[in-house]
């Protein structure tokens, strides 16, 4: 499949390795060009510009950081040069807002556009394990199951409303930052009653909570080891308006996000905004008169 | 070992059982005798009194509903029996209040108090595949030990003070109210994008989620089938109180189980009082504009 | 009027004194009778037991300090002596539950139970400038007149539930425990933007909340000023429980409340639990990553 | 004084009435020309552009609905054709972020920025009864003082940062919110018990509660008289997103506010987005079990 592909951050590189390596037809295109030199030595084309990643490709994926970057992208040079019936899927996390409006702008430009974010880190996608939430058009979304399947363990179907497949997204996040919270409240409590952290860990992950949410950040937050951040709290911060922002589009109250939005906020306030986002177990349990 | 066992309700039954089957030599009683009838078949001696189920026993176990019932076993005989030197074990789901007074007048009675609450279903419990968490002093947890591995498949210590064990039973099932509420919002989120729950389900528990909690109540919301209720709503409540008391006891505030406790009132008041307690879902999806 | 009046604290000896100087035929009741002195040297009758303060009593008032003190006068002698027709008006602040026991039981006495909490401290007490909220049966509350208008400046009506005046102050009290956590998080966020607390205290008073909550708190936490608790944190926690309970009772969700309520309990575990409430604005102040 | 005012909607028409009556040389514009047509009349010049309204003024105004109005108005003109050495004061209510900008963009173009938020609606504005909050340099906030007492009875100081005036303004907005919300989880309360709303009422505005927040809200409240709407819930929470905004920038967590934001936005869900935002007492009823 003749395929362009912007957007070379570390994701963006595993998702466009595999395609080529699947034997898509590949362009790719980055802002700052040197992203592009291993997918280049492996066979891939290397775009000059937006617009000369898009010619001629029957899909073209973009996977670009924020929504900015995903409006300036489609409105400098994409959708102009996208060809007719080709279809545009964007594979970054993106707010439902900016989803909106690149929907319209795709349909009054008579191309297709498809969200389609992806669960996952890097290695996952080097790995091709990655899961794909894909919403938009049906046919649209059929004509890339190849794409998807080359790059992806599994796609789930976020239904017809590409803001459905972000809402999907940052909803799962969300049940993360809630479950994150939870466990900064569990901890806090049972340390009060004299209960070692590596107890509660193995009750909780022996049992009902026997999961990699739970696994990773109870044990993290067990051992206070906020350092080595896998996710900062800026960066959850910043997601959580995400979801916040979807909340209001839909008119859904979420209050459990509010929770944890605030100990993310207080986090930052405290100076521990490039640690880990569990550090806001620590925020908690200053509150509970703990030291850290 | 000489063990006497108060308390024969479904859970008190099969954990009897257990012991009974282990060749312990057990004296069980009941307030309504007839659910002593099993386990005389099975070759328990079924006692008249409180007091009888006490006297020369090594260690008694209390499997009781509730903190007055508790108050009352104690206070009611089983405190003026048991012999000295003899271990009572509360296996009951207590309030941290009403452990720390029943602490002390074991105390000053010259017995030892532990606390020791356990994590599965009767289903589990007959088995022995329930879960134990155990807070007292260290050498009567120790002379418990057999009866323990008897009855359940692991245990866990949660310190030296037997309110600790309530603390992380409590804490346990706290962290799963907020997977439950954090769910309904996530679902409210997604359905009002037009996404399937069932397809939201999948992801979550295709991934961070893949645990009992999720499974279980994630497909109870997805499907709305709240009338089965494993744990209904007033229980839920009743559970969360216990909890809120122990924050209050220890000094520490628990605003993501205030959230869902709301929710679990609201539920009450909506006339959802005896269906499952994920119900919450439905005060959510209200909230957000759907019917149901 | 023949009244008895039990519980000679600060605000019973005020409202006590009231009674005494508008000429009614007095007897009053304390547990340590030294509280009595000042009645007793201006005419009231001091009697040695809660019965002997009842008997042949029109009315009897009690002012007591919480719901076990106010249970155990009713069960230890009020109620037994009561005359057949007299009036128990319960003056103190009590939880719903208690209010609802009284009802029962003096209802099966043949007794009638009137609630009727009261706003304002010892000094508008001994003014005669206390409000007095009124609940109970009509004709009971009816007889009572005479009594309110000598103690108070104004009588509402809570209904004919007596729960319903207890649910009238506490629900006026938990509308100032949400003005003082708005405040704290408004003088937080306006401090980080370098606006002086006296200026936002200015404008704040100068216009929608010209109101003694808003001067009295504002002013407390515009200058630290927590040393001097006019209402300790401790106390203002002890008042949320009983907020809870009433929301409990009535299956009432109350975000707000629970949103102080935490608060209060942060401050307690900080050491603050013998400061003004208001101190609940330090909480904040820490959590927005402010010194104090 | 020279002043050129932008933005002639009810609150600036009347403003600018109070500047022209005072004697001020006042050139106005507004992009719509009619809205000029009392104030030409009252012997003020029309500019036919914004750039028009800025040249030789000492001051501009611009009293302008929302933050894009306010950015393109500065970049559409004002800042180019304001004179060196002139103020521009910015009186409409803006978020702290669009008020960086500004200020900003201001200093490198070398005028001066102020921000001056006011509180009171169009009558008092017209009766010069307003209140300002100004913020900004000492000396250009000092310039315009003429102004600020032609138009309002107090100004305050918001300090020199210009986000310092919006924060004092949205904060005092915000605990107006908190007020709301906090009567309606307390008339639900008392409701329940059987006490009549309008006791209620009473009850808070003869005491600690006299003033114009919870006269003018908690009426509305206990009458349910929502269609009339002061402020509708879409502005309230408009407003909200402006302070949620404010915290973010300051990394001050809001929790009261998250509460009554997710009960505006329920509100809108529930159909009841253009009522009076204290409809937020209505999504608590139901939430309590009332039918309304």
């Amino acid at each position: 499949m003749k395929v362009g592909f912007i957007g070379l951050g570390r994701m963006g590189q595993a998702m466009a390795g595999r395609l080529q390596a699947a034997g898509h037809d590949l362009v790719v295109y980055n802002r700052t060009r040197e992203k592009a030199a291993e997918l280049e030595k492996a066979g891939a084309k290397v775009a000059g510009s937006i617009g000369e990643a898009c010619v001629g490709r029957e899909a073209v994926i973009t996977m670009l950081a924020d929504d900015k970057a995903l409006a300036d992208v489609v409105r400098g040079g994409l959708l102009e040069s996208l060809p007719k019936g080709a279809v545009h899927v964007a594979m970054g996390t993106h707010g439902v807002a900016v989803l909106g409006e690149m929907e319209a702008e795709h349909q009054a430009a008579g191309a297709a556009f498809v969200s389609a974010p992806v669960l996952g880190r890097p290695d996952a996608a080097a790995a091709g394990q990655i899961v794909i939430v894909a919403a938009g058009p049906a046919d649209a979304v059929q004509k890339l199951e190849p794409l998807f399947s080359a790059m992806g363990r599994r796609t789930f179907s976020g239904g017809t409303n590409p803001a459905g497949a972000a809402a999907v997204k940052l909803a799962n996040n969300m049940v993360l930052g809630c479950a994150i919270e939870a466990m900064a409240e569990a901890y806090a409590l049972t340390r009060k009653f004299g209960v070692e952290p590596s107890v509660f860990y193995e009750v909780m992950t022996d049992g009902l909570f026997a999961a990699p949410a739970y696994k990773v950040y109870g044990n993290i937050i067990a051992k206070q080891a906020y350092d080595q951040a896998g996710f900062t709290t800026k960066l959850g911060f910043k997601d959580s308006n995400l979801m916040l922002a979807a909340g209001q589009a839909a008119s859904v109250p979420l209050p459990s996000l509010g929770v944890y939005r605030d100990r993310l906020l207080s986090a930052i306030a405290q100076g521990d905004g490039d640690r880990d986002w569990s550090v806001i177990a620590r925020v908690q349990a200053r509150l509970s008169g703990l030291d850290s």
